[in-house]
Parts: C-alpha cells; sequence; structure tokens
C-alpha cells in the first residue's frame, strides 16, 4: 500500500487540533489590518474583551459559572488601558474579540474577580477551548507590545499600529513586528529497545517528567534544532526527525513544534544545569505515568492538552 | 504494509537537507554560553571571521577564488565593531568562527572586496553549503541585535551579553534573546484534478510563480496558519497539512515552514494587495517551469534551494 501525500498512519487526523490553546478559530483578517481596525472593531455591537492583569487573565463570576467576556460597558471598573489594547479578530457571527490590559491593583482585583494565569486556565478548564486560544493570541501580543515600548534601533517611545499588529517608532520610522519564538519538544525513541527518553528540569513539580525541548535557533532548520537540543541536554544522538504536532503556547509567545527523534545511542550524559534527571522509560511505564495522579509519588507525565503528553500518548497508540 | 514511525513515502530522507542555508554543522554549544565566550573564542588559534557590511558579505579575492573567511590580522583594514559581533559556534576541528559587522563604507570596500548578499551568495554558488549556513547564522544574529540597541521596556541602551545571544539593559534588567520569525510556505494540491497553486507577488521576477507563503501569527498552530494564509490570498480552502520540510531564511530571520495543503475549494478569490497573479498549473507545467530559463519568458519556478522549488520538484516526484 502506497500512502497518498495527505494520509498518515498517525493515530489522529491532526495532532494540533488536541492540544490545548490550538481553539483559535478567529477570523483575524490579517492582510487588512488598518490603524482603525481597533477603534472601528471596539464600537461595533457584539464586541467583547479579554481582560489581562498583567500575564493574569481577569474573570468574572456568574451565575452560570467563570465568564471571560467582557462588554465595554462592564470595563471601567477595571480601569483599561486602551492604548495598549489589541484586536484579535472576528467571530462567525461577526462580533469582534479583544484583548485588553488592565491597570487596576491585582490584589484589588482579586477581591471581586478571579485572576488565572493561561496554565491554570487550561489545566482547571476555566475556559472553552475556543476562548482558551484567543486568551493565548490576547497574552502573547499584549507581552510582546509591552517589551517594545521603546524603539530597539534608536530608544524613542513607540506607537501601536494596526490594531496592536505593528510598533512604529516616529523618530526613526523603525517597524516592529509581533514575534512567536519556534521551540522544538521531541519525543526520542529508541525503536530497537523500545524505549523513549524523557527528563525533568530543576523546576518541575516532584515526579513529573516530560519530553527534552529548546529554542529553535537563527540558522537552523527543526531538525538540527532537534538533533542540537537533544544532544546538548542528553548526549543521545538523534538520526531521523518526524514533525508531528504543533501548539501555541503564550508564555509567553512560542510556537511549540512537536516532533519524534530517532535514536541513535543509549549513553545518556545528562546537561546537569538543564536537567535533574534523564532516562529511558518502558512502554509500560509511559502507559502507567500517563494515567498517574499528579498528587502521587510519580512519576507522571504533563497534564492532557500539552504537547508533551500528546507526543508520549501518540507514540503508545501508533504501535499498537 | 504498515510504515513504521520514521519510515516515509516521500522522495526524500530530510528534505530539509536539500534547502539552501540549511547546510551548518557548527557546535553551537548553546547551553554553556557565557559572557567571555566571545573574547576567548577570538584569541584562540584557527579563528575565522565572516564579515558583514551592513546586510551584505564581504568576499576576498584569493587566486583561488573568493574567501568568505578572514583571519583576525586581516580584519582592522575593515574598521571591524567588535562589540556587535557574534560568536556562532566552533567547526568540527574546534575552529571558532565569528560573525563580524564592519564600518568601512561599503563603496570603498567595494573596490578592493566583493559584496554580496545572502540570496546572490547561494544563487551564484560564493560558498560551499556549510558556509552559507554560517552566513545565514551571522547575518540573522547581526541584524536582531542591530534592532535592539535599546531596551523595549525603558528606552536605555542595552548591552550585548553571552557572545551575542543575549542583550540586557543596564538600567532595568530586561532580557531580550535572538528571535526566529516562523513563516508557513505551502504547496497547495488539488488531489482530485492533480493541479497546484501558485502565484506572483508584485515584486517577483517577471514570469516567476511560487507557492504562497506568510508569518505564523501568536496563537496559531502551523496548520492553521497554513489554512488562514492560503485562505486569505487565493481564497482556497484547505483541509489536511503535511509539513515536508524547514529551511533557515536569513533576510532577515525567518524559519521556513513548508508544508503540502490539501485544497478543498477550487474558485480562486485573490487577494490583489498581495498577489498580482494565483492559479492553477498542471503536473506538466510545474516540470516546464523547473526546468525553464529564468531570462525567458516564463512561466518560471524559484531556483533550486529555494523551499519553493524543494516542495514544487518533490511533489512532481512523490506520485510518480
Amino acid at each position: 500500500m502506497t500512502l497518498s501525500l495527505f494520509d498518515t498512519d498517525a493515530p489522529h487526523g491532526e495532532a494540533s487540533r488536541l492540544t490545548a490553546f490550538s481553539g483559535n478559530r478567529l477570523d483575524r483578517d490579517a492582510e487588512h489590518r488598518t490603524d482603525q481596525s481597533l477603534e472601528d472593531a471596539m464600537n461595533r455591537d457584539g464586541a467583547h474583551i479579554l481582560a489581562f492583569a498583567g500575564n493574569r487573565l481577569v474573570l468574572k463570576q456568574r451565575e452560570a459559572g467563570l465568564d471571560p467576556l467582557f462588554a465595554r460597558h462592564e470595563l471601567p471598573v477595571l480601569e483599561p488601558d486602551p492604548a495598549k489594547a489589541v484586536l484579535l479578530g472576528f467571530r462567525q457571527d461577526g462580533s469582534p474579540r479583544i484583548a485588553m490590559p488592565v491597570l487596576t491593583d491585582p490584589e484589588q482585583l482579586a477581591l471581586h474577580f478571579r485572576l488565572t494565569d493561561a496554565r491554570s486556565a487550561f489545566r482547571d478548564g476555566l475556559a472553552d477551548e475556543e476562548t482558551l486560544g484567543e486568551v493565548a493570541q490576547g497574552l502573547s501580543l499584549i507581552h510582546w507590545n509591552d517589551a517594545h515600548l521603546f524603539c530597539g534601533k534608536c530608544g524613542t517611545r513607540s506607537e501601536s499600529k494596526l490594531g496592536g499588529y505593528k510598533r512604529q517608532c516616529p523618530a526613526c520610522n523603525h517597524m516592529m513586528f509581533p514575534r512567536t519564538d519556534p521551540v522544538v519538544i521531541m519525543l526520542t525513541v529508541d525503536v530497537a529497545s523500545d524505549l523513549v527518553l524523557l527528563g525533568r528540569g530543576h523546576h518541575f513539580a516532584p515526579g513529573m517528567y516530560s519530553t527534552l525541548a529548546g529554542f529553535v535557533e537563527p540558522g537552523e532548520t527543526i531538525e538540527d534544532a532537534v538533533r542540537r537540543e537533544t544532544f546538548e541536554e542528553s548526549g543521545i544522538r538523534i538520526g531521523r526527525v518526524r514533525y508531528h504536532a504543533s501548539q501555541p503556547w503564550p508564555m509567553p509567545h512560542s510556537l511549540m513544534i512537536g516532533c519524534f527523534a530517532e535514536a541513535l545511542s543509549s549513553e545518556i550524559s545528562r546537561d546537569e544545569q538543564e536537567l535533574q534527571d534523564c532516562r529511558w522509560f518502558t512502554r509500560a511505564e509511559v502507559s502507567t505515568m500517563l494515567d498517574a495522579d499528579p498528587a502521587g509519588a510519580g512519576p507522571f507525565a504533563p497534564p492532557r492538552g500539552a504537547i508533551a503528553n500528546r507526543l508520549t500518548r501518540d507514540w503508545l497508540d501508533w504501535s499498537r
């Protein structure tokens, strides 16, 4: 049997869709953003706003549960900062979605609203998949704007343009565009021994093991980044690399590129600065880890929705 | 026949290796960069330097041909700017590779040396694949440093750290790291009709047609970016997406992510601002275009080494 170009033997049609923060379905209308787009959208019927206090999402307590969407008239109490707002796009019914930083002291806000970081919002199911995807987009863009308030070329205060999708220097005209940092995250597989390589960083919750990961550097292919990062952190040599899934990761604005990596060696030489532990796990161990209680003694895997969980689970399913 | 995890029916083992600028084999030793690394490397025997005048590479004319590598003693005539130099990494024999911006007026330089942009260097074969990969890394990092001379948070002049891989603000301690911009570039295939979608931007050489492309935005998966960009530029709806190859593209610091995209519709609605033309091509037409002389009447495809060429050529080969 020859597979056609779009057929695959992978256990899912599109694994990216099964990762957290991948549910964003907004029409971004990216090619037609203007300096007027944000104001127009703010004044449109049905405009709803996601409010952010620093890197935390603000949620209202309603009878039906927690609600992350604010109407315009509900904003003033939060002290919105419209000069740093971002137009995310439009829902299918045409209603605009806007991300708005707020200035009220988070301590004060916490008395009347609930504040949550993106990771907890997805782990605790505080918003549906589609809204979580919008939260990811909003957080990334607000963080990017906030880190580029001044021109990198001449130091002058920069101005927000195109609804938060560009910043421009009024002095030297230098233009800055939102950044997205590609990160490779890979499940290394020893095919002959049927083992996979997992490690734990020094800051991990006790008992958690995950796939290795690292930023793609300038001048590198995805495959070379997988090989370099795996070798630097574990001493394992990698041969073939297979892309599997991607995931937006808004801490602060990464694109996780999930791959399977073929181990060509087995002796681990751990980078002690990066990793507290790194070892090979059997299929049975991985299966147990995916179901293990994070409150238990471990080892356990990252939560469902994390791309590391997806890679690990799909490796188990693939060869069944 | 079931393919194992790392087997593929693609016509090459790793298509990324067949793209221009992907030949970088330096040991970056990324986990161990320090503020002292660059100076140590400069003083090491065998240190060789790539010199850049703005975004152009400086080449020496030698009897054996053009040479992009400078020894330290050859630099002074170019007026090097060591505060903006970058340590790229080490060759297999341990010799350091360094990227150095130079201050001499390019007009003056051109009298004694040859200057070339990265695109011409690869198209005209002015350096081997490995060196071209180092040039890509160097150009990207020099451009990034140059665009972050001032702190984005407070406007203070920033300082280069970790051999050019970090910039830090002495006033507020804000840290900035090199950026790499993920771009999706996709060959859209109408499987039933055996046609592919190609377009031409307003700035293309007359007669050239290429695959559509666009930046991945914050909060987007690779697959969603492929669908959004294709729809925005051509009006074609995309279903399945298959990753094929990646390529470092140093104009100024992109990561090209090459995919095949499955067309679900056939009627083109071109974005006139982005594209001067966009249409479906038959297998026979594409085959002719790949061999066509760019100096002729066209249509012709992008040159060998470009990821658009790779995607198109591999689509032809796949189903043979």
